[in-house]
């Protein structure tokens, strides 16, 4: 397979290499963490406020994101670079991918985990050309979990475990989804209390997928679980897993998604908008755009006796839009 | 230290049993995703609905269930012994425990999760002496992380790192808990959409925590994240761990709680009822009951300047109970 300018064997240099920055970023992640449990340097209180309390950044983003953009630009110093705490300290909101060659990364995806030492926090590593994710790698380092993927390569789970896990076969998404899925979703950080805001149209649709079939005119999902982990990058590396099933979110960017969407597909997955277009039955399906802030995320799913995979999931995403408010989120040149 | 008719040295050596136990225990869940995952025997379809759409159990549960029992029946026949399965398919909801030495265990505690091969599924083995859970071990084999405590000995992740993970010094509660603290908790099996019953309570305090300060009649508490998981078990390891600040819950029972109380409780940790008194401000703070079906727990903290590190962990309690409702759970004997 070759993807724009580059070749497969190109892709399987640059995956490689993608791979040992993503374990060795993640190694400094950790060794932050043992210095913080061991209590060296006074650093458990390295705690800057940021925006609000619900973000908090510290120097280790920071120092990560020096050293993943550093060993990047030496060694492909044609490809452009985007990072969560360069363009967070910019002054632009644009979307600034476009056809070129892109990484596009986040040094310390789940901050709030990283914090409080939870160990869903992970550096998400993607790699965009003509505006596909083409090569992703995560990777959990507390737990020693990497995920990584390579168009034409397959998804795996620490190199060893193919995506979806269950794959001998695939099963289709449930015929009556979203019941027995599992269904991801973030609070995240909007928490203001506006009558039909954001937070509120975020917990109208939780509730919605949760309650039993047939209440709340007819839009009750009873779906099998949800979850919340706080980290968008770890999410998607789930659904890729085919752990979760369903995951609905708004408001994170390209950087928290861009190496776990790269990922799902190379697994099989489905990525779409998250907003309800107007007709939920009809509309076109179309391909999730990075920037959008609004994303719908389906498992990897194979065919069942009276549908294609693909149709199980497209099933079940205008399942999902039934049952979903629009947020409002957007941002220039997206 | 004793407890009842134990010496600290017959403690230790159950102790040893007991993480030896769960550890073979954990590896026999593990055992059964990787034929899941390859395929063989079919064993991906091998899940038996329970009551509803999202209670499985699988021939695992009662397996491993069975394995640990009679391990336990072997090595120790004077003590009794209460399991998950063992009890759901009796006649009575009573509550079983009484002052002798009891072993409370849950084969696998995150069943939603284990038959979506979401790793946060385990073990859990809990020791329970005059009422007291004394030891607890809970193991994760996905990703291989075993929290385990004994009266005496401390509370520990992997017998190596010694919780809470920061202890040099523990922190206190933050001074303006809720907020800054991760808040765990779970959605649960009863998505009935009844006015004012129990999902919607505790969606309603949900939202209480999680909305901006200054919000919903002074109820905000802009928590600082809202996770959930899908395992009580590990919801709990993980407040002992210092990783989730709070956890507040109804309905599940004391398999669910008993291996994560003991550890919580061990790692310094505060366990009571998630049910608001009458008066939450003056209201006396006592020890959670095993079987009430309704926990509120509280990470380990330190002192602060002003204050006794139970004290920040009681003024958490009371500004959690400020912001949630009252559910309702009951049974016969608790």
């Amino acid at each position: 397979m070759t993807v724009g300018p580059f070749s497969q064997d190109e892709l399987d240099e640059i995956y490689a290499f993608a791979v040992d920055l993503g374990r060795k970023a993640g190694k400094m992640l950790m060794e932050r963490v043992d210095q913080r449990i061991s209590g060296a340097n006074g650093s458990s209180n390295a705690f800057e406020e940021k925006e609000s309390a619900v973000d908090i950044v510290t120097q280790t983003d920071e120092d990560v994101e020096v050293f993943i953009r550093s060993a990047l630009e030496a060694r492909y110093p044609s490809h452009k670079f985007l990072g969560e705490e360069a363009y967070a300290k910019g002054q632009s909101r644009d979307y600034l991918i476009d056809e070129q060659p892109t990484w596009c990364i986040d040094p310390l995806d789940g901050t709030v985990n990283y914090t409080h030492i939870f160990p869903m926090f992970c550096v998400s590593i993607g790699f965009i050309v003509q505006h596909k994710p083409i090569i992703g790698v995560v990777y959990a380092p507390f737990t020693d979990q990497l995920w990584s993927s390579c168009t034409g390569r397959g998804a795996w789970l620490n190199e060893t475990r193919r995506l979806p896990l269950i794959h001998n076969p695939t099963p289709p998404m449930p015929a009556n989804a979203p019941s027995q899925c599992i269904f991801s979703c973030e609070w995240g950080k909007d928490r203001r209390d506006i009558p039909d805001g954001n937070m509120h149209r975020k917990i109208e649709s939780f509730v919605n997928m949760a309650a039993e079939v047939g209440s709340r005119n007819g839009r009750g999902g009873m779906v099998h679980g949800v979850r919340s982990l706080g980290s968008a990058t770890l999410d998607l590396a789930y659904v890729a897993m085919g752990s979760f099933d369903i995951w609905w979110e708004g408001g994170c960017w390209e950087w928290d998604i861009a190496a776990g969407a790269a990922i799902l597909l190379e697994a099989g997955g489905l990525m779409t908008t998250a907003n309800p277009p107007e007709d939920v039955d009809t509309a076109p399906i179309e391909d999730v755009r990075l920037g959008s802030r609004l994303y719908l995320a389906i498992r990897p799913a194979g065919p069942s006796a009276t549908e294609t995979g693909r149709e199980t999931q497209e099933r079940t995403v205008r399942e999902v839009w039934r049952r979903v408010r629009n947020l409002e989120y957007s941002r220039p040149g997206a």
